[in-house]
This record gives structure tokens, sequence and C-alpha cells, in this order.
């Protein structure tokens, strides 16, 4: 089919079955009772399981712009934004995908074809099978629904609620890449070196920690977790008020990448400590554990870093060179 | 809380709060293992069953018009439009929905609001649990997202690909009524008498045919299903070709209100037929059984009526008066 055609040259119906064959996934057959194309899927939740299920929605121009992301890259990282939810309700396994896609009439074909794609490389990756969706048209801009459904056992599942006074805080990995990618993608710097390239890359291809899931729910060695979608600040914000506490958070003790200290040093205009506190978009995990659980931490998850910890009270207080110092970053809200 | 605020006046997680007071569901604790609030909501799928799973995008001015509808109606009706769906997969139970709302800054946090309360009205009335979402902020326009779980034992599903030669064709209920609605709204006759709020009404609060479905699939009645929300025509049309069949379709004996007889007798230039067989969004069951199934359908859908047959072959034909005509009718197509 040729791919410079626009959505409403092929109508909905073609346009389904374009979507149908990029998705196709060998094996899905057996994986679904009942697969796309009737009125509702129909799949086995593993006995002995519990459903675990979240939804996110993309908005072109809120969340996304065209201009800085390939199609593929952006059914990619909707797709993992999704499975990194999964991955923080502690040792879920991602199964089922759906997707919505609202497109203007004079959306390309390619479009679509490449976005179909993207989310088909990572759920290819992740073993989730794409199960169904919608597709309809919008007045004007992108707009992409997912909805992911898997399975989690009961012993494991690791809430925001749980942290306790004592706890050590802790996360899968680096922060501020994603948001200086973004700050790079705004400011058309996006392709200026191998620093560059590789923030950008982080920004718009980011892998969620479903590995680093199970061997925290496996081991016990979380008593809360979310993923750090909404930022470092926000994140542990929500470990805090979900868990009715405070916390401590050391800004030098916060993972930072090469890259994101090559960033610091070229370009000093960018409010640096705000992308690390507030960028977000990392969908690392961050956990908190018991202060007994240090050696396996550091066993299981060498990459790992602890930056904080729980404290009394119900404030979050940012420590730097052991002074406590005001940080206003809050991560990004919609409607703010 | 004043309700002439913007949703851009009280930001995201405010909104958020919101939304959680107005879906607030008595025992959803118990019935939810992790509720709203976290990265995922957990629950249970009952011991033996399947997941049954499906997904709608509504967006503004293509699926909905706010100067028509109430925001409680279209809360109301992008629920039922799952439910529907769920119940077209024959006697499964739904359960749990997502909801994803994408809104302009400058909407009104009683649309919110009044959305909200809608959705929990009919999720209450079938035992539907609002179990999580997401909430974002959109450049124009409102775009809603729900996703509709829910459990089925596997020997009641029911697919669109049962259709054998032979078979009778049924729907659980009227057509046209919805279409007729969407006819007055947009002509502005909407509110003109008895008859005309009567079919509005039936457009703006469709109710999903769950019970029915339970029977249909407790006492193995069809070998086909499908809910009407894409119209008579449409609907006959997945269950032949996803039967790899032909149908028959007699208009004579299609089962029209007698409110849809008065709109026709009023309303002379609206084009009746194909808004009967076009129009949808009745939610209906279009299912097919074989005729020996006739009287036990008499007995246990007395409000089922018979209106065409499986045919040999691959098209759908249309009769009027034992007259073969050619209707020119397809249902609402997205991007056409």
């Amino acid at each position: 089919m040729k791919t410079n055609k626009d959505v409403s040259d092929i109508g909905e119906y073609s346009l389904v079955e374009l979507i149908k064959q990029q998705i196709k996934q060998p094996g899905a057959k057996n994986r679904l009772v009942v697969g796309p194309g009737d009125d509702a899927f129909v799949a086995k939740i593993p006995a002995g399981q519990l459903l675990v299920a979240t939804k996110d929605l993309l908005v072109e121009d809120i969340h996304f712009k065209t201009s800085w992301t390939t199609p593929w890259q952006l059914g990619y990282k909707a797709m993992a934004s999704n499975i990194s939810d999964i991955a923080a309700m502690g040792g879920a396994t991602p199964l089922y995908a759906m997707v919505g896609l609202a497109l203007p009439g004079n959306e390309k074909i390619d479009f679509v074809s490449q976005l179909s794609k993207g989310m088909r490389a990572i759920c290819d990756k992740y073993g989730v099978t794409i199960a169904g969706g919608d597709t309809v048209s919008s007045r004007s801009g992108v707009t992409i629904s997912v909805t992911l459904l898997g399975s989690v056992k009961k012993k494991y599942i690791i809430r925001r609620s749980g942290a306790r006074p004592g706890d050590l805080i802790y996360s899968t990995g680096c922060f501020g890449d994603s948001g200086a990618g973004l700050y790079l993608l705004s400011h058309g710097a996006g392709k200026r070196g191998k620093t560059e390239r590789c923030l950008v890359n982080k920004h718009l291809l980011p892998e969620p920690r479903i590995a680093e899931s199970k061997i925290i729910a496996a081991n016990g060695l979380a008593t809360s977790m979310i993923d750090s979608s909404d930022g470092l600040s926000a994140s542990v914000g929500f470990l805090a008020t979900e868990s009715g506490i405070g916390a401590k958070i050391f800004l030098d003790s916060v993972p930072l990448s090469t890259e994101m200290q090559e960033f610091k040093k070229k370009y000093v205009k960018a409010d640096f400590w705000n992308i690390v506190t507030g960028g977000g978009e990392e969908y690392e995990l961050v956990f908190t554990a018991a202060p007994g659980k240090r050696r396996s931490i550091e066993r299981l998850l060498p990459r790992a870093v602890c930056f904080g910890e729980i404290a009394k009270g119900r404030d979050v207080m940012y420590y730097f060179n052991g002074n406590r110092i005001d940080v206003n970053a809050k991560g990004f809200e919609h409607f703010r």
C-alpha cells in the first residue's frame, strides 16, 4: 500500500486492517481466546493471580510533538510508560495492551503504520500481546490512549503507601536525563553531539524496569514503590503522602549519568536541579526499603542508588552537603 | 467547592481528588485490592473465568456535542457503550472501569463533576467498580477514553464469527430510535413533543443489554453476536464477514418502536430507512440462532425480533415485501 496517503483516503475499516497487519505477533492467537476484531477481547489471567491494569492518555502538543519524535518512537514510548506503571506495582507481568487512537483525517497512513510498529517492537520485547483497541477521528491533533493489563501475585504487590520512618529511598537509575533531552529538543540542540543525542534518546525511548521490579518483589526488598514518570520530587512526594509520612532527599546523592554531568557544564542556562528533580519521564522505579535490606539491594540491584530516607512528619525536605535547602521542583502537573 | 471554576483554576491533582470523590462507591474498597491513586489498580477476576476487555474513545464534536448532551448524560452513555461491548461477548459480567479524560483548561469543574456522576450512576446500576484512570490536558475539546474489564466463562463466549447458513437473525430491540434522536437534535427539534423527547432520550441514555446477554449465553441460544453500536447494516455485515457468509435482511420485519413510526409520518424529509439501517448507537444485541431455537427465544426473550437470516454466499441482501431492494446504508465510518 502506498504510504503517502492520508487516513481519510482509506477510511476507518481499511485503517484498522492496516493496523492489525502491523501489530500481528506470532503466537498472539494462542495467547488470546478472542483477539482484535470482536466487540471485546478475551484472554486468560494466570490461575491464582490478580488482574493489574493501568491506562494513559497522550495528547499531541501536550505530551509530544511530532516534530521532535518519529511515530515509531512515539508508539514505543506510549507503550513504555504504561508498562512502567505495571512494573511499579511490584513483580507484575504485563500481558495485554489495548490501543485507542484519535486521528485527524489528514494524518498520513505511514504515521499510523510506524506508530503501530513502534508499539509492537516494545510489546514483543516485554511479552505483551496487543489485544484490541479503537480508532476514531479527531478534529485536530493525535490522541493516543493505551491500556495495559497484566497479572500479579498478591504477595508481590507493592503499593505507594507502605513507607515507614527510617526506610531508605532508592532509585533503579539516574534522574534528569529525560528532562535534559526534552530541554535540548525544545532548544533545537537535540542533534548537536553524542551527549545530546544520548539524552534525547533517553527522553524518546525510555525502558520500563520490569526485570528490576521482579527482583524487588521476589526478594521483598521494598516497602513502597512508584515509577518516576512524574519526576523525582513528585514521586517521593506521592510515596510520602500516600504513606502519611515525610521524607529527606539528599541531592548530592541523587544518581546522575555522565551525560547529565556533561549537560550541567555545557548548558549553564538550563535550570539543572529543576530538571533533575522535576523533569520526570525517566520511568525508573523509586522505592523505599528498610535499612536492613541495604546489602541485598547492593547485591541484587547493583545499579540502584540510595538518595534519601523516610522521615517523621509530613514534609519532603531537601539537603545538599548536609545543609537543608529549598527546592521548588514540582514536576509536571496538567492544567498548571 | 464552587463549581463555576475552570479546571485550570484548580490543577490536575485537585481535579483528580474531585473526581475520586464523585466516583466513590460504597464497597469499592472490598472489590479492589489496590484502588485508584496508585500506578495501576489491582483486582480479582473470578476463579475459572476469563478476562474480557474493551475500550472506546469519544471525541467532542465527533461523537458528541456538549450543546446537545448534559455532561451527566455523556458520562452515562460513554460507560453504556463500553458495557454494551462486554454484553456482546455473551454472558460476560462487567466488573471494572477505567476512565481517561483529556480536557481543555477552560472546561468547567462542574462539567467534570457531572460527567463523573453520570458514569457512576450507570456503574452502580450494572455493578461496575470505577477502578482508575488518567486525567490530562488537551489543546481543545474533550476526549473521553473508557476501558471496561469484565469476566466471562469460556463456554459462554459468543463471537462474531459463528453464524451458519439457515440461522435466523435476531435483535433484542428496535432500530432507528437513537438515529432519529440524533436527527432531531441536529435539526433543533429535540424538545418538540413527547415522541421527540423519547427518541432523543434513546440517543443520549442507551441501556446495554447485560441481562439479555446472560439469558442468550446461559441457554446457548446464539451462534454469533454483536452489539448494534455501528447500526443494523454494519452489525449484520460484521457477523456475515467474520463468519465468511451472506445474509438476508427483511426490512418489513425490522422492529420499530411506536415513536419511530410516529417519526416516519412526521419527519418526511428524513431518510427514514437510512436512519433505521445505518443510524446505530442503539446498543441492542444482534445475534444469529439456529431455527430450532425459535421457541426458546420467544419464551426467554419475548422482546427479541427476527428480522433476517443467514444465507449462502458473501452478500448482505435487503428485502421488502418479498422483493429484493438496494439499500445504501453503511452506518458511521470514521474518516469518511
